[in-house]
């Protein structure tokens, strides 16, 4: 059924994309992010430094030859035309764009290396062609989700939420005497029992101190009294999700200071979310969180922004803290996760997803946020 | 005992980056890739947009302020000045080359975006100086592995060992009815269970005829007879390991046209590892894989360069395929990877890592590469 329906958005997709190059009047423009050639063709070689060229009315999806058949067993839209490269890449490119008579050419200047442009605007030179930045097209079309997305957005939610259960449920009997790359493991066995197709970037597990990192890898720690922290993504038809939560280990009697701590991000979080809606700023998001955090004395430690988008990539467009520019709309979809780290003691995220509404946001997730204590 | 002797070698790199900048009479050098900040510090900010800058003498870390605790633990070397960020790290660059009288400053064109070099060239002009693209210094250095770094890759090539052997030995009981995300999942686990700190890329294993796409993704298709393919990676000490085995399942009366194809991959291997050694062009090495499978017809079949470096990175330099201009030298870590694939039938590849020395090369695994049959 799916993919049925996947055929639709991408032709729709590739639409949009060719609108947008008309009204900026560009003639041709190459797409080089995996998560953009995906989104508008079906084909998803991660790492596969493939490319969609847009020329005229064109569309061809250059891969190398490795990623040949994958890419025709992925892509069934009749106007894309692939083509498998055996040698370099630019190579087969610049052969394609000498069949057309354009002067400029546009390409994803934040999805290639400056080397890179460079090397390829010098072989477009020899061929009277210019090359130019157009960061962003795709990315910015990806911020607002599409039906179909936003149905596969639930379910990797839903799946995050049974597993988060699942880790709650196997608490006390199986995970309590992991070290923290265990317990990543024992998150990523149970993703895939609850359907998820993998992981969407590298499980955080942090104990005790180590949480005060927010950007920690697990190690081979043996588990001690204080907080856990949990960061996981899931996947669905590659779509990501992102969740954190925070419990605590040990006595019940111990746990003002975390308890304290807890209860302060709860509320960062409770406020941000009622708040959540079309036509807010990302940057006043970002804001009412970090100020309320300041009322209590933590601004210093919410070392991070509140938060970001989700989507085909775990962390995309738009970004929710001081510096961003963006305003939210309807359908975008974002993590709402304020933190606070202090150094020695430990570290309190709560991170949930949410589809952001006309007048409101709906909350992805159903999962607690109670402060649970393992025992 | 690592680490004494870690900070040793860290040193010691950032001295010769001193030596190849005083040569090249550069004053000033941003290094930005996560893998070679490691390489030359300690600190690993996996995907933290850290810098590393070179001026006069100083050596500075500029780090976001959520890796600041990390990087402060990471780092023992004195002459290192971290620096945390709490904005945009490129205002706290400019505030720091402010007080360095340079006129030009490089950085690494290949691992910056053409949008950030653009941005960063910007600000730089205002302030007199001039950016320009000085590409590979740190992975040039890394491609020759010095005693420290053969020490952790020997241990992560036994421990790579270790996994096939127990998913070998489990694979009457344990595997041979999981779906190829749970298998993957399972060497997963054998990893972590071995001595392993994760793994070192998303783990292949391919059923029938999907081991003809060589950069195949596992799915949730249940096992069938054919051949199997796994290719995986371990991390010891941020080191990584590569290898790719190809088994069989079902009717050993039903596999001659898969024995076939296997033992022209296996000789093609044999016939390199015999010529591997320093002096060796990286291009002569896959000519000689290319040429032998082409003896046998099936040159269209073998789609992909024959091997990569191994180090801090699971794909790194040389690359040894038809395009490389580099020549092996001792101490060089790369892998042998021929391999055949056959769309509708199924691909073959046997990947081992090798230690290139002045007169031979020295196999890093131990593993069997009979033509094994589960069944």
């Amino acid at each position: 059924m799916i993919n049925e329906v996947n055929r639709k958005y991408y032709d729709l997709r590739i639409e949009k994309i060719f609108q947008h190059l008309k009204n900026h009047k560009i003639s041709g423009f190459m797409v080089l992010k995996d998560e953009n050639i995906y989104y508008l063709t079906g084909f998803y070689g991660k790492d596969s430094n493939s490319m969609l060229l847009f020329t005229g009315n064109d569309v061809h999806l250059l891969v190398s030859f490795i990623y040949a058949e994958q890419a025709k067993k992925s892509v069934d839209n009749k106007k894309i035309n692939t083509v498998c490269c055996r040698n370099n890449i630019y190579l087969k490119l610049i052969e394609i764009l000498g069949n057309y008579n354009i002067k400029t050419v546009g390409i994803e200047g934040d999805n290639i290396s400056f080397k890179d442009f460079s090397r390829l605007k010098k072989m477009l030179t020899d061929q009277n062609k210019k090359l130019i930045d157009i960061s962003g097209p795709v990315e910015k079309l990806r911020t607002v989700k599409d039906q179909i997305e936003i149905f596969k957005i639930k379910e990797v939610c839903k799946i995050t939420d049974k597993v988060f259960k699942s880790i709650i449920d196997s608490g006390a009997l199986g995970v309590k005497d992991l070290s923290e790359i265990e317990f990543a493991l024992k998150v990523e066995e149970l993703m895939i029992k609850n359907g998820s197709g993998g992981k969407s970037f590298e499980t955080i597990i942090a104990y005790g101190k180590n949480s005060s990192m927010p950007h920690y890898s697990p190690q081979n720690k043996k588990s001690e009294d204080g907080l856990i922290l949990i960061d996981f993504g899931c996947r669905y038809h590659n779509y990501c999700s992102d969740m954190t939560r925070t419990i605590f280990k040990g006595n019940r009697k111990k746990n003002d200071k975390f308890k304290k701590i807890y209860d302060i991000v709860l509320e960062a979080q409770q406020v941000v979310l009622k708040y959540c809606r079309e036509g807010v700023s990302c940057r006043q998001l970002d804001d009412r969180a970090r100020n309320f955090i300041c009322s209590k004395g933590y601004g210093e430690n919410f070392v991070h922004g509140l938060g970001h988008g989700v989507g085909l990539e775990v962390h995309e467009e738009p970004k929710i803290n001081a510096e961003s520019k963006m305003v939210l709309k309807e359908n975008m979809v974002i993590t709402i996760e304020p933190g606070i780290y202090i150094e020695d003691f430990g570290g309190v995220r709560i991170e949930d997803m949410v589809l952001v509404g006309k007048d409101k946001c709906e909350l992805l997730y159903d999962s607690t946020k109670e402060f649970l204590i393992l025992d």
